[in-house]
């Protein structure tokens, strides 16, 4: 169901500061690091995305809640934390989102898991997917034809974020525990494509 | 520069509770509240949105920090609010947003005050402007030609909002100043469409 994704080198950079509002020690980054203290850091707390779209997590090993990165400053936890349900307060990995695209995204959504039930076809942005006609305010299951996205628990892109990618796991996400290692529910109330 | 808004009666409907998850005292709207307390409400701690695009406002008056609210469920206030800046516990009035419409907004941006200096011509959401080619972090004015925006402090639409109508202010901000009565800041980093 997925398409391939080329992985352009040079085409992802971030930049981390181990203090808020870039200060401390100061890193580069061109590729994925699933151990920001083996770099020297206790944790994140301040970033720019220069190149490239990246996903952050909160555990070591892309575990954890994840955190949608596009391309800009993120000065303190707040700037990039989608969440209130608990606070994180620290970035302990990130890697590259290598399938955004912002201009070349589909997917269908189910309300059942496994692809059943009824179904969604999606290629735009969806601030509110009740306001789209969506019946219900969860979504089961997902399968990523293209591009990458990112659904939120609350309408307006807010509360836990999930990111679903093309090239991964075949862009095939059954059940919501297959969104991520954190996710407690299959509320989801917002979806939009993710920019590169 | 701005178009006119038809205002279909009907069109919007808002349950507010006094307590968080939908509990404790109870309220339908289907027009504007300056001021929750003459409902009896001492704040509104959550909101279900059934119908139309909303604004909500942390003090009496429309005043104060904003809150895009689109049709969906909203349990307690950090589903509502984008900014840890300040955490803004109450929602104390709100209003309808009569122009927003998700498939004909338009609308410029400008480097500095008063539509001066370079400009963006918008049609769709924009998750990140930096990645979108915008050379600044910041936008000193807007002309909303049609629709209704919301723009963010941070990519990913996080952080402080502030919604621009085409219908207010003949669609024109001119200053930041003219954003909103908390605004402190032109950083803007994102910017969508708003879903009626």
């Amino acid at each position: 169901m997925s398409q391939p994704c080329t992985k352009f080198p040079g085409l992802w950079k971030i930049v981390a500061w181990d203090e808020a509002f870039f200060q401390g020690r100061r890193q580069e980054f061109t590729a994925e690091c699933s151990d920001v203290r083996a770099c020297g850091f206790q944790t994140v707390r301040s970033l720019r995305i220069e190149s490239g779209a990246w996903a952050g997590f909160e555990h070591l090993g892309f575990q954890g809640q994840q955190f949608v990165l596009e391309r800009g400053d993120y000065p303190h936890w707040e700037a990039w934390s989608g969440s209130h349900a608990y606070h994180v307060e620290r970035m302990s990995s990130f890697r590259p989102i290598a399938c955004a695209n912002h201009r070349d995204s589909r997917m269908t959504i189910f309300e059942q898991e496994n692809f059943l039930g009824r179904k969604g076809e999606l290629s735009d942005d969806y601030p509110s997917l009740p306001a789209m006609g969506w019946g219900s305010s969860a979504v089961s299951s997902f399968r990523a034809h293209s591009g990458a996205w990112v659904c939120s628990q609350f309408p307006g892109y807010r509360g836990f974020q999930y990111i679903l990618e093309s090239d991964r796991h075949a862009g095939e996400y059954k059940r919501f525990r297959e969104w991520g290692s954190h996710a407690q529910t299959a509320q989801v109330q917002s979806i939009r494509r993710i920019q590169q």
